[in-house]
């Protein structure tokens, strides 16, 4: 097994190279988020890199920071693509399949195989959920203790399921970033390394492979990508995959990136000075009910950088996506449904054409919260 | 697109022919179950027939009955499999990470596919749910109404699902044989075709692709499959898979198949004169509680021929392996559990060895049952 390809760890606010003796998740000395780096992209072909024998995740261990002797003895990723015409060519990236239920599996693949590598015992981690279950999950397989904070309003199946995955379970009173400081708080007492998806650029390295993947889905037709946004993990792990391919000459343009957040949660809107309904916030969108992603300018570069944009959806539009994506056979959670939303919402402003090409990544399973999709349809009246 | 290789239909008992003018799922003159078999697969090679562009069950088109333009939008099977070294070296093929999340996706696939050719717009299922819910879930996305009759003991997240995917839902009173009667009255009453998985030769046609992937991920080395038995169609699928495998050329001889049953289900043994504990029914294995399987003497055949075994496992150790399966991060249903448990039995009997290969069907997610997964793994003091 050969090692993956060079790659140094550089700060995005002053551009600091960090060298990595033991855990780190920002730069300590100027607080900035950390990113990884490959070297010598140009000079390599992908499709030359790739480890066919593998159909998850260890097919791209040559473009991953971590020894594949350290990662998680279950495969994660290589999830099906579905096709469907709905005005334009819609691809739906079935992420939800993965071992827990949701495309977190692939960060927290890649952050525990480094955190084993470097000898660390414990995790500590905070979660809506999803990033939870992936990091117990896995964690479990590699003989590591997972410590995972969440808020105490999670649905109740989320809660019940990191339970029984053997994690040990701290819920907290309040918002999501009050879960965050209580998180902070136990790493500074030494319970562990702290992992959080919100800042760990291992998480986003793991997130990239879906670009790969839907380059060997899809190749270069991509004409658009709508993903649910809350921290920004998967909408910056895609965009890097993709530049990464683009460095490697795969594609000559990135696919148009689309954000998408829900009511009350515009962190990006705002920012970009656009215009939406703050009337309420949304009640459904638990995976993206956060105020302020600490990677916001990536997030905005990336929109900008792609020609994409960022679109705002109400629970309203969401029920409406999540019966769809049931009547189509996709049992999603419906923080899913707000890229299924957000995409009709473009589709019927015309900012997507009829002959485009676009992909929609379906999030999490809907299998956890049966409950919440039972009330969510039944109760309302679309 | 091309047609699949010619095929014929025979009837298991009178060996008579059938022609395919209007839906059957057995043969109405002897009542005997009917099979599905390929012409001129010797002259056929495996590799050579994929369709390499998909990586789910279309791969196989060539091999199986049904027309590409009539299959559920929904892309089912392609399923990974994960490596441990447990004593033997085993395989675990992650079935249960199928749309509706079990391997009863791919029978319903095929199934749903040829009843769609043949004009019918109306399905009759009894299911003790998973089949229920893959009929459900695919029939939906082909504009086919199902019509799914369950035990009223069925587990609650179970029903709940079925009637979020829109079936019609009718809960029959007493034994899996009960509901079976119930359906079969419902077909006469004219309510729709009868597409029951324990008699229906194209639910088998879908399962059967198993072996196909198998083969794809792991050639000619596996020694012994194990694999719950109920009805019994998720064996024979793979066994029928695997005898086209030789037929073609592709492998010598077919891995010695493991039927695994639950305490009070035990119809192979008995069937087979082997001794076994009686004392008490099993209740967690709920997918395998069926105590006269249609297909009995085709399973016995299917073992005899290749020089199989069968295995009784009882709750207790149902509840042992369904730990550990969690553990590795498999988040399974019990009815999965059992043929894990069968595989630490026989092992621990020596009946198979250290230097085996040994694949496990994981068959049923568990997300679908939190509830009776907290319930059995933290009431029990294991």
């Amino acid at each position: 097994m050969g090692d993956c390809l060079k790659y140094s760890i550089q700060c995005s606010k002053c551009r600091s190279e960090i060298e990595l003796r033991e855990w780190v998740w920002k730069h300590t000395e100027c607080n900035g988020t950390l990113n990884i780096e490959f070297k010598g992209l140009e000079n390599i072909r992908f499709s030359n890199i790739l480890r066919k024998e593998y159909n998850d995740i260890r097919r791209y261990m040559e473009l991953l920071p971590v020894k594949q002797e350290y990662v998680p003895k279950i495969p994660v990723g290589g999830t099906p693509l579905a096709k469907r015409h709905l005005g334009a060519n819609v691809y739906f990236k079935m992420d939800y399949l993965n071992p827990s239920g949701s495309f977190k599996d692939r960060g927290a693949y890649i952050t525990l195989a480094k955190v084993k590598e470097l000898g660390c015992q414990e995790i500590i981690e905070d979660s809506s959920g999803n990033a939870g279950i992936a990091f117990s999950l896995l964690a479990r397989t590699a003989g590591i203790k997972a410590n995972i904070y969440i808020p105490k309003k999670a649905p109740e199946g989320k809660k019940r399921f990191l339970k029984l995955l053997g994690a040990n379970v701290v819920e907290v009173e309040g918002s999501r970033e009050d879960v965050n400081k209580e998180a902070l708080k136990a790493e500074r007492k030494g319970k562990g390394v702290y992992v959080g998806h919100w800042w760990n650029p291992f998480f986003i390295e793991g997130l990239k492979t879906i670009a790969y993947e839907l380059w060997e889905q899809l190749g270069e037709k991509i004409d658009y990508i709508f993903t649910p946004v809350g921290s920004g993990g998967l909408f910056l792990g895609i965009f890097k995959g993709f530049l990464e391919l683009k460095n490697m000459g795969a594609i000559p343009t990135i696919p148009k990136l689309v954000a998408v957040q829900a009511q009350g949660y515009c962190s990006l809107c705002e920012k970009l000075g656009l215009s939406y309904e703050t009337k309420e916030r949304s009640k459904l969108a638990d995976g993206i009910m956060i105020l302020k992603p600490p990677r916001l300018s990536e997030i905005i570069n990336a929109i900008r950088e792609t020609e994409g944009f960022c679109v705002v959806v109400s629970d309203k539009e969401i029920v409406l996506a999540l019966k769809e994506l049931i009547n189509m056979g996709f049992i999603v959670e419906p923080t899913s449904a707000t890229a299924y939303a957000a995409f009709k919402k473009s589709f019927s402003e015309k900012l997507v054409g009829e002959s485009s090409n676009v992909v929609i990544v379906l999030t999490g399973s809907g299998l956890k919260v049966l409950d919440k999709l039972n009330s969510v349809i039944f109760r309302s009246n679309l």
